[in-house]
């Protein structure tokens, strides 16, 4: 089915914004030139970081059912806006009869190893524990940093927190904060990988930093595979 | 079914803004208190416009199609973010196993026949043409205006065309100089009756005009279904 899936509600709000980040990323001047997309927004699954601690209930058969759900109605690609969920990345492909785009691959593939000295990484702690993204750098060559778990770590923990409660500008602060320190510590680029981060970062100021977007770069991927296919040429009925 | 199905594409990006709206309109403190969504976002659908209007192809076989999407991934309401489509209001109600909410009467339900004196209608021809705003309104005893097919009609038309293409400050430019028309006219309120003009009235001065935002009132509507039936409340294998 030439529809890009989105399983979502991990956040709401990020949701929206990869939705929105795929329509722009559209070269569209009417309806009828986008891309048909299937957007199952389900929040109720349990937290995904804190399963991956050790703290929280196993969100697996949540991810199992969500991903069937975009099977079921009919989809030929599925995008995740959820870093921590990757984590089941292995365990959803194999659930799925159509490929899902993975989001770290996606967001470390955009990164060009020449210009990132030091790139640090942005996420929650149980997306930090799973090691994705150390582990698509390390393979990369690229060298990364992570915030430190009793320092700046506590600011992006209630800066997704904030996000995900929609307080927008307090999401914000904290992510400023966090990042004055990654800067203190010689960190020349940021993956914000979490899609709560992309949000918060449009209410701090983060000057002096380059800014990888995990749920931008899953957007460009998403919208690459379906006008690959000409999604966005109507189909349907037409 | 405990999900908002949402009915989308037309446009995109005033799915989006629906979507915002009712996660805004929830109070949640974290994800799992959300409202879940199912959003079918069909953009190649015909233009609804066109085909009230006699210029375009019928795309009733497309609405009933994307009205089954719904029903069979499973919802339990139906919102249509796009006012043109009530035209075929009937025939996808009794297309649908569960209700559909009525952008036209959640909109006009929402205005006290007290205060507003004029209601100004900004819509599509074909929305226009329809008649259900001017119905609605009458039935309330409610006074209104539509603009000049030949002169204010003519900044609607291509105000929704400019944020349908992405263009926010030219649809915003568009919508100011009707809405300076109207009020000229005597309009004290106005009904943004296209889901693409709240978009645009974020780019518009349009102060001195109580504004009654369709898409907003439809997101209103929404969650009060939504909350009423505990649908916020995490009950899917938890």
């Amino acid at each position: 089915m030439s529809r890009i899936g989105v399983f979502g509600g991990m956040g709401p709000s990020a949701t929206v914004d990869f939705m929105d980040k795929v329509i722009k990323l559209t070269n569209a001047s009417r309806d009828q030139e986008h891309i048909p997309m299937l957007v199952a927004s389900l929040p109720h699954i349990h937290d995904r970081s804190s399963a991956i601690l050790g703290t929280g209930r196993d969100p697996l058969p949540q991810l199992l059912a969500g991903i069937e759900v975009l099977n079921h109605a009919g989809v030929g690609v599925i995008a995740i806006p959820c870093n921590s969920s990757h984590h089941w990345y292995d365990a959803m492909t194999r659930h799925s009869a159509v490929p899902i785009l993975h989001i770290g691959k996606t967001c470390v593939a955009a990164i060009q190893p020449s210009s990132a000295s030091k790139v640090g990484i942005f996420a929650t702690r149980g997306a930090l524990l799973s090691g994705f993204y150390q582990r698509e750098l390390h393979d990369k060559g690229i060298d990364f940093l992570i915030p430190a778990p009793d320092g700046a770590q506590l600011e992006v923990d209630q800066c997704i927190r904030a996000i995900k409660a929609g307080q927008l500008e307090a999401g914000g602060a904290h992510l400023g904060r966090a990042c004055k320190d990654m800067v203190a510590q010689g960190a020349t680029a940021l993956i914000m990988g979490c899609t709560e981060i992309p949000i918060a970062s449009r209410y701090a100021d983060l000057s002096g930093l380059q800014l990888i977007d995990s749920s931008l770069e899953l957007a460009r991927a998403s919208v690459e595979f379906a006008m690959e296919r000409g999604w966005n040429r109507p189909g349907w009925d037409s």
